[in-house]
């Protein structure tokens, strides 16, 4: 990146003081930024009071600061805006380093099947594998030791980086991005007594990644038995979640890292699961239900609730029987001094 | 696949309500099949009522019906059978959609060390490596990037999904199904103090896995450090499970996701294990021990046991519990009661 | 290997009782050791007492023995030391099976960028990328299917085994060790609202991990947002472990399997977390802080304390909160008699 104050002030609407000629090659964050580097520095309220911006402003190296309006500039180059944050990503996104990706068209190591269907303008990296039958469409990308099975299909603007398996007949939308080491399609977990113990039920459903949808590292997303496991558009994953066969997604869920979800279960539209929590199988969790980290949740939720705990509770009573829990000892006393009163006018 | 219901009669010994040449080209669920699909209903009892079932056979847009020979035959084809989800499975088998492997042979972009051994009937795919005195049985099939080290030795009829690491002097029986992202033989958490800090105990051992062990995507299964880390016959762990040195699983395990154990824990046969759960070293969980979700063993189990929470309890005692500290508000209250009512006698 | 019982004593620095031209061909555990391998028995004390050390001694078929120096020599070779157990890891480091890694030199398959630098002395095993701009040191090894991205620094005598992504512009210092299935440099989790949802804020810092550090099979390193997320010196890490962008530790922490942190989330020195704990985000835990397994750590921490539960509190209040939970069926039969009491001389 190579921008001055000016061009920084053009792309984010804001208002210059200073120098609109100061040269910024680089991004950074208050603290560590340096004298080449536009950082940006939030109104004191969100995480931060009035005099640790002041210090903040006062000791930065930076080279030019995304301020709010309501601060006083510092003796240095400032472009002053109404949301800091938001204009310093929209810079990252316009000026900052970015992710590589293949290049347009087949790398000559990739194993692309003759059936299979690439666009001219999609990426396939070095040592990718893409099976008959498989269609991946404009502008998406396949980093090195992806791995796109059988009547796979990938829409446009994907994004798919390095060693990404997506097992047979799973499909992708528009704009997906799943991060490495991710398994799309693997197995789901369901058993029925054989001849010599448990033998796999047939698991010959898919998984259906709406557009928009975003998975984190190492997460293993289980095919349906029979019809469809189906992330809803817009959903992210952190890393290493594991969800089961035939679990839906709502809409614009968010689930943080290690969440477990056991087969069935489904979800409404903007759930929020704080991280390693886990979901018994066959359940529905209500739009806009808030789970606490590693809550434990056994049954269906409504709409709109928030839940803690393993088993988890309502949020409210969880946190209430968390605290009395640390005051049994106090509860016991008091028992005991119950008792000794109530014995002594007996004697 | 494309069946008539008389071939599907044939498969699973039913008997034909309607036109035995009625076609059938798909198999689902009851809700989402189509006219061309085979389908199938249970007795109402496991999870159903007389009343759903009835309005399920009505609503059903299913080609034809796999069914309980208690149920009376609706207005479509039928096949009356006595268990019809394991008459279900068994079509699923016979004539449902596998999952690719690669076809007998090495892939020309496979590297194969001379001095390893590949039955001639295995199939080896794209970018897998096989690395000196490995060995693959028959009918074995170790799909695209899989990677077989030194001195492995892959038995009869296994199916190693794509991007399977089995580290070197691992050894696998027959029937042994691996999913995606699996890491065999990955070494043990074991330090000793060194002149800089911790230094790794060698982990020198290796990891055997018993014939028809089936391993979700993902899971991570570390070898011992002398001598096994073994995993007994017909074993089932689901995704993202952790399996630290040393620990020994018997027969006919069940493990469910993201479930960890670490070194040297020993389970006897026939153990169940919810998702989350976790057990510390060192410890022996006896045969058809069967632990909850998300709990945390810290003690050795007897055989037929059931422990739940963190730290497990026994189940019963522990589902009290929880109930009596989601109690502790009104008993607060019953406290304060008392100490009221003993303090006025006083006055 | 192929060693003399005098050659085992001059490498440990022992005192031979019996033949020192033994032969020993093999390193086992004592209970599994055959007549041609060297094992160790501690001295009682360390988790044996001394009957079951006579006993051990008296059952064992191993060849010749590394035994502490306050044991009687049974009727077989010996080797006498201080410390058998190091002395057992000694010979294990020096003639014990080695985890083959790349040989020096380039793969043929291997796919290095021209604008990459590898160390002559560096191996790079079969269908590893390695991008422009990225950089390997001496006798370092990249094993199968790892892949090292764009101006990634990689230092001396790292080791990556098969299937290892390190994503863009991180850096590994020296004798860094990652195991199979690791990805360094994911994406952090971190949205802003979007016209069509949660947007991805731009992830535009790396990873930068310090000499010596470890990190398990199957783990998943974020990059920071901004600057740095950084692994500490000699820190260790088991497997299936998530760290979230910004994440710092400090050196020597040791974080066993599962466990998950949340963004910008720092660590002193020498933390050593157990299993499956989950740290929330923005929060400090403070010098040889310990943390119980499955624990959910909400606040931070002051330097050289424990913790347990979830969430969590200090060790000690949460084993005697555990405790009381387990006790208050007998409480509740105590208010009941109080309540009795209370109640009857009212009548």
């Amino acid at each position: 990146m190579d921008v001055t104050l000016a061009e920084v002030a053009a792309l984010v609407d804001g208002e210059i003081v200073g120098d609109p000629a100061t040269r910024l090659t680089g991004l950074a964050g208050v603290e560590s930024a340096g004298p080449a580097d536009l950082t940006f520095v939030r109104a004191p309220g969100a995480g931060a009071d009035t005099a640790s911006v002041a210090a903040t402003l006062a000791s930065t190296e930076a080279g030019a600061i995304l301020l709010d309006r309501s601060l006083d500039a510092p003796a240095r180059p400032v472009v002053r805006v109404t949301d800091p944050e938001a204009a310093f990503n929209a810079v990252c996104r316009a000026c900052g380093p970015t992710a590589p990706v293949p290049p347009a068209g087949i790398h000559p190591t990739a194993v692309v099947d003759p059936g299979a269907s690439v666009d001219p303008t999609a990426g396939v990296g070095a040592f990718v594998v893409v099976e008959a039958g498989a269609s991946i469409g404009p502008r998406s990308t396949i980093a090195a030791h992806g791995y796109v099975g059988h009547d796979v299909a990938i829409g446009a603007d994907c994004r798919l980086l390095p060693r990404v398996v997506v097992r047979e007949r799973c499909s992708l939308g528009d704009r997906v991005v799943i991060d490495s080491g991710c398994v799309i399609g693997s197995d789901g977990f369901g058993f029925e007594p054989g001849p010599d113990g448990a033998r796999r039920i047939p698991q010959i459903g898919r998984v259906v990644i709406e557009d928009d949808v975003e998975i984190g590292a190492g997460c293993a997303i289980d095919r349906a038995r029979l019809d469809e496991t189906r992330l809803g558009k817009g959903s992210k994953l952190d890393n290493l979640v594991h969800l089961g066969h035939n679990v839906k997604l709502g809409a614009h869920c968010l689930f943080a890292a290690q969440v477990g979800v056991a087969g069935t279960t489904t979800f409404g539209r903007g759930v929020e699961v704080g991280g390693q929590a886990g979901f018994r199988d066959h359940i529905h969790i209500g739009d806009g239900t808030k789970i606490g980290a590693q809550s434990g949740i056994l049954k269906s939720t409504e709409p709109g609730t928030s839940w803690f705990g393993s088993p988890a509770f309502p949020m409210r009573d969880e946190k209430r029987a968390i605290l009395l829990t640390h005051e049994l000892g106090n509860l016991v006393k008091r028992i005991k001094a119950l008792e000794a009163a109530v014995r002594r006018p007996a004697e």
